[in-house]
């Protein structure tokens, strides 16, 4: 009889999601005349622009005709859209990224597990403390972590600490890693990395040698022009850096699957005898040997997002959720909440009343106001005794959550 | 510096696809004009069929509209989909499996090789020879094997020889293994599994714990009554057996990328201190973890392969592939060649004539007859001296390659 990877068994009970879904369900089955509004999972609400429904509708009616007809396409991507990415993504903010070195993929979500197959299982991982769960989960199903302790930090990781003390910047690690995650414009803090901020983490690994995994899925949210959008805007980054984007939140692609991973050809890693070695065909192998391409129809809706009509359609749609979150902002502020985030990012991150700890604080919320957030808990340790709200929803859910949380927690704090 | 994952260093130059790709646009570069008609790579060439595109254009237009737009989808797949196949792939042929023991995923390319993850490092695993090269390939990248000898036999792998000496039908395993790879219809010989040899196989996994990954990816080729379509119609699979189907030949979902993967909550394997553990919620753990669902376009199209429109347009492609096949298979033996496979399969496989190389034949067919096929080598090294024509072209392509090769082998043989 086969093992299983025993590594699994180490996992805390459920991601995340599933776990809030859960508890929503069994509200509502109890409370069926509730009206839950969910601020919980950072999931898009509003329809794909109309620029790619365009794309897809004529891509569907390529795939109809034996002429126009797409078999098998490159497994990383078409050059329409590799060339579409380079041009607007990175060349034009001064970038020096090639199209091959652009790889499509349908999330950023496998993308970030599936590119710690290419890794030894010695590496050492550094990460933000809290932050999008899948960075540790997909570490402890490698191996490369031992079992989680009460607070679920697990023996091995290094966790880099983001609090209201440390304005949610962290600190240097203090002892050498090998791969370093880093996600901005933060989910779930909402934070964001000054130029500053992102010279020192690419100094810091081009000293110790260290890969940075930097996840910019959230960049379409930054509306301070000083900020950089990217982690090749700042010097030498390309020799220390992948880039983990994605068409799901600035377009809306959640439900229709799209992203892509910058991989360029200067990051070295070693092997086993020390000889340097360029990651970018370990992971073009990786890439070739166990994905096969996105779906064509859904390649030509992403490309039709650089096109000036989609450019501009999902410059509406960021406009728009980050409305919603300055709603959020300013109603949590106005009963004396402290909150951090959701101006250049769709997530409010918000220190608990009453020091409650992150899940009670979900379960009062839900229970008293039947608004569905995150507890801060679930994104890590640092991060209990917060909870996020997403931006992603119509006004008029966003507007009545207000009202609830004004009524509830205006009550609570007085 | 990280260190990469040495594994992949082991892998032979490159996957088999991109080395022909290297060949013939190389040859193209040097023959401008030469009509080159490929039957090489397992790729269909004619358009999906009506009732798909127009499932597709609905869900389209459904992603327009607010109301019925769609974010995140399960992980797993949507329900409309799940009971879709579960109600005609599988209750139809009597097989007992429930629709949350099926996982959607966009390519059963991907789910081979994922389906490791899961796994212990020091399974042992075994697989047909030749045989489709991702099961090799993903293995090695995880480090189950050692390096590759001259003829491209992993150590520490279990090769089992399938050639004409045998019927393309292996023996069981000499010692005992963990894993078991089977692809019925076979890629690349086309070859098929009658129920007694299913029956075989089943009752050997039962006995010695071994779990089989049975790839049917060309279940729907099979034109002969008596043959099980998928393991599960064999009595006692559901414990023993995980099933790998896909959308991409029966209808023509190569570029528009769906298949699904059967984990029934039966089949179990070990942790490290013994104990049984249902491999299903590991699985499961993995899939949520690491991956984010089809493309909700994707998955309507992919239900409106059960309409009954839907099967009658995939049945008449797949009737109009299985012809291509039978031209091909004599035309070559009015030549003299011997021709296997072909009848319950997209794939005919020729034992080359003279006695050339697998990769001596792709070459002198490339550069005599503007032919690209697939080296048998390529597939294993019992492949050597075998050679596969895919039958997914146009039917003028495959009546023009029959001439080709009836002047070119007819001359080679007389």
């Amino acid at each position: 009889m086969p093992q299983i990877n025993d590594n699994y068994l180490k996992l805390k009970a459920g991601y995340l999601f599933p776990e809030i879904g859960r508890r929503v369900t069994a509200f509502c089955q109890e409370n069926p005349t509730a009206k839950v509004i969910r601020l919980g999972i950072g999931d898009v609400t509003e329809p794909l622009p109309p620029a790619i429904i365009d794309a897809m509708h004529k891509a569907v009616d390529e795939m109809a005709r034996r002429e126009t007809f797409r078999g098998y396409g490159p497994e990383q991507g078409y050059d329409f859209l590799r060339n579409a990415i380079v041009e607007h993504d990175f060349k034009a903010r001064g970038c020096d990224i090639a199209a091959d070195e652009v790889f499509v993929s349908d999330g950023s979500k496998c993308d970030t597990g599936n590119i710690l197959d290419i890794f030894g299982l010695k590496n050492t991982v550094a990460m933000q403390d809290p932050v999008y769960p899948v960075y540790v989960d997909t570490n402890v199903m490698a191996g490369r972590t031992g079992a989680a302790d009460a607070q679920g930090r697990y023996e091995g990781l290094t966790y880099l600490p983001c609090t209201a003390e440390n304005d949610f910047t962290p600190s240097l690690p203090t002892k050498p890693v090998d791969l370093i995650y880093l996600c901005y414009p933060n989910n779930p803090t909402g934070a964001v990395a000054t130029r500053e901020t992102l010279t020192k983490w690419v100094d810091y690994a081009k000293q110790t040698g260290a890969v940075i995994l930097f996840d910019a899925a959230y960049e379409a949210f930054i509306t301070d022009p000083s900020l950089p959008h990217s982690i090749y805007e700042i010097p030498g980054a390309r020799d220390v850096a992948i880039e983990f984007r994605s068409f799901s939140k600035n377009a809306g692609f959640t439900g229709t699957r799209c992203a892509f991973t910058v991989v360029p050809k200067t990051v070295m890693a070693k092997t086993a005898d020390g000889a340097q070695q360029a990651i970018h065909p370990i992971w073009n192998r990786r890439h070739t040997t166990k994905f096969n391409g996105v779906s064509y129809i859904v390649q030509r809706g992403a490309e039709a997002v650089y096109s000036p009509a989609g450019k501009q359609q999902c410059a509406d749609l960021v406009k728009f959720y980050l409305e919603n979150a300055q709603i959020l902002q300013h109603g949590l502020e106005s009963v004396g909440i402290s909150v951090y985030g959701g101006v250049n990012a769709p997530y409010i991150w918000l220190k608990t009343p009453d020091n409650k700890t992150s899940w009670d604080f979900f379960d009062y919320l839900l229970k008293n106001a039947h608004l569905v957030g995150t507890p801060g808990s679930g994104f890590g340790a640092s991060g209990e005794g917060y909870f996020r709200l997403s931006a992603f929803n119509s006004r008029a859910n966003v507007e009545e959550a207000v009202v609830r949380i004004k009524t509830l927690l205006g009550r609570l704090i007085a």
